[in-house]
């Protein structure tokens, strides 16, 4: 019999995408490569983080997938840190991050904003879902069980009654 | 003169979030939350969190301002914690990380999805401009300075050029 995992996790993709990019410094390099940084210098001069905590936090993200470590210059030897494929999708994150910011600890106004390049106009972004283009929303909508979720999964996802699916 | 703010934050709304939920704990404790759960007890044994560390988080949540504590008992005073709307307004960032987790970290399939209470059927999130539909994507949108951007923002913001809107 295997041992179950542990709790916090189950599987759970919030706690498998935690795992990977779950600390402040983690998401702020993924927002800094995200806005064309690459280099050491340009993220330890960007986030004013110690060279050490930054060094972890690199491997870090090169072990986890989100990152690769490019050899750009021979002598000396330099590295640059470029976002792979599911570094890249991390986007919509951080623009949901920019958004909830903006909304809610910004009474003064937007220090940041989202515009559509082609139009030069100011973007609203929205979590929707794609079928029926609604905002997600707590009233709407739930997280359910999938098809490979374990017992433990299960068991939580369907122990809170007022987030299921409406009886039809 | 004023002191500048830590080149961190400098009013990024990204950064401002990251001090209110910027750490793996207290974004499951939200996502607890979201899913209907409210007390010590609860978050506790969902999560396999120390008691101590537990106590920390809820007591950043609430000082942040997203979460509310309340006493449901008085002999013996027991408290529960509930999501403000600051709190609330944090599910785009969780469903993002929910899509981001199962789309990247998931090869076996999904352990959770989204449905939509009212068809019954599953929601495929996407983060979309409201103005034009269009999913929001590096290739098309980029994040520039707002109207109460520092001067340390805004240089941080036009270093790089590759993020910038094209020009007409």
């Amino acid at each position: 019999m295997v041992a179950p995992k542990k709790r916090s996790s189950n599987g759970c993709p919030i706690a498998r995408s935690l795992e990977r990019a779950g600390d402040r410094w983690s998401i702020l390099i993924l927002r800094d490569a995200m806005q064309g940084n690459s280099r050491f210098d340009e993220f330890h001069r960007n986030l004013g983080i110690a060279p050490n905590m930054l060094t972890r936090r690199l491997s870090s993200l090169v072990d986890a997938g989100l990152m690769e470590r490019r050899l750009y210059s021979e002598k000396p030897p330099r590295y640059e840190y470029l976002l792979t494929p599911s570094g890249e999708d991390f986007l919509p994150v951080l623009v949901a991050l920019q958004r909830w910011g903006t909304a809610n600890f910004s009474p003064e106004g937007a220090h940041t904003l989202l515009v559509d390049c082609e139009t030069r106009l100011e973007a609203t972004p929205v979590l929707v879902d794609a079928r029926t283009g609604i905002a997600v929303s707590k009233d709407r909508h739930a997280i359910v069980p999938g098809p490979v979720a374990n017992r433990h999964l299960r068991a939580y996802l369907t122990a809170t009654p007022q987030r299921q699916p409406r009886k039809p």
